[in-house]
């Protein structure tokens, strides 16, 4: 059988470790500590850094080939590996993309894909001179970012000077008054294979993603397949092998921009464990292996899965009894984490039944994460 | 979170540890050697053997709860452990149903449970004076049979005599000729919750099961709602913790005869792990833990599961190629075990949609057992 090694031992990691039982190919995790997420689960977990080349390299040694839990690697430690002869999938010239922001909305914009207009700024005088003096605008780390974190919204000269005072390279972004917001999660084989998830509705709170509605409900037909034609378009020019999220929104007047790419399994896709043929994981380990693509069915009408955020007591587990007792339906994930107040440490997936109400289902999600949470259903 | 300890290895192990991974428990292993099954993909795994007190007793030290993988425990080490204030889920006097075929047949008969009649044999006389001299009889190991293994279809007193110079305790049963063979699989809580999957056919080859239907097609709604109570009656009468698997032969008269029980995750549910909302693995661990029940809705119209047996070449991987290309949609689940002609290693399932037809997904599933065994889809 052949080794699938992961850099980076959180949750996306745990979770393509259990899709690794099934398929029976043998799985590794290089991650930060003995406790993190994945190697609480993993045999074989070896601790390192993720920014160390010789890490990664003895880690590879031991691997056929090697993916990512996360884009934080180095560009130049990737670029040694290949040059090590090391099977990096994505490869660098992918995941650049997923580590510039910049880097990314110009490979978009040569792609001719519609993206928000970007520009990189270093002052206040800049956003100003970039938006000619409106507000709101959205201010972007060009590296680095994840959950919310590296993403603000400002809305003054005031809000903007405070950004720029961190002293990070940053990109000015038009503010896009946007319907909602979707994402299309597409995988790619080596041998250029593609397969595409029904487009999905993702609901954020403070740049945080916290539901996600399988289909999106209501989503036109012809947009829904533009959409999915779209991100295989960009996995094939951008060269992705494995998965491809392509976070969009759905603008006022029933248009696309594309907001940002992940290449990896996507929080976005959690969903596909209960909800899909071949759930996210699943299709990525064959991807990074060039095994076919499994099928992206939905298993259901439709499925919604809720993100769990930490609360402030820690104890999770004394809730399930309430929560499995209340809908026997929800499935609950929990990602070994430590709880630390909007963390997020796990989700809730409900696979709909043909005579399900979205809304009732949705709620029912809700309810679930929030006992979890806080212990009670009325929470966020 | 909690710790639950399985003693055993094997691949029921293997897909506990899969699913203990989403619901967060601590999942830890007895395996007889680190390259067993569930050793495989597991942190927590320990090496000692299943017949030793002291090896289960520190291995269930740091454990909240322990559990089973096989019912080949002893009797007095499962009695010791429970002495000792070990949480044994299953307990023994549950246990000793499935480790003693004789008290599991007084057993049910004292219930009421129709079963095929059997009496203790030691002799070729004793067998022919059970059956008054005519042919086909079944004769069964007492104890520590499985998979085919512990079971003699004898058509003359010649094979009888075979069977009987093995020098081991034998039990003759009436040789029954069933319409089709049945499985009811249920969980009980330590509360006292019960929960029923749909019944299913199970397809046996020389004593080995080759196939599962799920549900059982053409099955009468009566006869179905029957073996489901009938399987919740006996968990709830034996006092079973976890999931009871309860084999049936639908007689010709379309009638119910208890064949045999398993007290763990058993074959005839695989397909729950994609085919059931919850799987009978994490509904085993729920039970054991007593956290509420979940849903045993059926995510399909129907499910088929094949084993994959072991064929001559042991390259499996070379082959997932093939069987994904022609297949998306069939699920592949390989357990790491070392492959033999004959041998249980694998199973693959498909989830049918709506319009599918049983007997083309039973030849869809077919087909890929067959090509990863042996290379090509037309073999067994």
């Amino acid at each position: 059988m052949p080794a699938v090694g992961m850099v980076g031992g959180g949750q996306l990691a745990r979770m393509t470790a259990a899709a690794a039982v099934a398929l029976g190919v043998t799985f590794r995790v290089l991650a930060e500590s003995e406790s993190e997420s994945a190697a609480l689960v993993t045999r074989d977990a070896v601790v390192g850094s993720h920014l160390s080349l010789s890490d990664i390299s003895s880690f590879a040694a031991d691997c056929d080939v090697i993916t990512f839990d996360h884009e934080h690697v180095p560009g130049d430690v990737l670029a040694a590996l290949e040059a090590d002869g090391v099977l990096v999938r994505p490869g660098s010239a992918a995941l650049r993309y997923t580590q510039d922001k910049l880097a990314m909305r110009e490979g978009l914009t040569a792609l001719g894909v519609s993206c928000p207009r970007v520009a990189p700024v270093a002052t206040v005088a800049d956003v100003i001179s970039f938006t000619g003096g409106a507000w709101p605008v959205v201010l972007k780390a060009v590296s680095g970012g994840y959950d919310g974190k590296g993403v603000w919204v400002c809305r003054s000269a005031a809000e903007a000077e405070e950004v720029v005072s961190h002293g990070i390279a940053l990109l000015a972004e038009e503010f896009v008054p946007f319907r909602r917001e979707l994402a299309a999660l597409v995988a790619r084989s080596p041998s250029g294979q593609g397969a595409a998830y029904p487009v999905v509705q993702t609901v954020q709170v403070d740049g945080i993603c916290r539901e996600v509605i399988a289909p999106a409900p209501g989503l036109d037909e012809e947009l829904a397949m533009e959409a999915e034609a779209l991100a295989l378009r960009i996995a094939a020019e951008l060269g992705v092998v494995g998965l491809l999220a392509v976070e969009l929104f759905e603008t006022r007047d029933r248009g696309l921009l594309v907001n940002e790419l992940a290449m990896r399994p996507h929080n976005s896709g959690h969903w596909t464990i209960e909800g899909a043929r071949t759930s996210q994981f699943e299709q990525h380990l064959r991807a990074v292996l060039d095994l076919p693509l499994g099928a992206c069915t939905p298993a259901g009408s439709f499925v919604v899965m809720a993100n769990l955020l930490g609360g402030t007591d820690p104890d999770v587990y004394d809730r399930y009894i309430h929560v499995m007792a209340a809908d026997p339906a929800v499935k609950v994930h929990f990602y070994g984490k430590g709880v630390r107040v909007g963390r997020k440490i796990g989700h809730v997936t409900i696979v709909a039944g043909p005579d399900d109400d979205v809304d009732a289902v949705r709620e029912r999600a809700r309810r679930a994460a929030s006992y979890l949470r806080w212990g009670t259903e009325d929470g966020d």
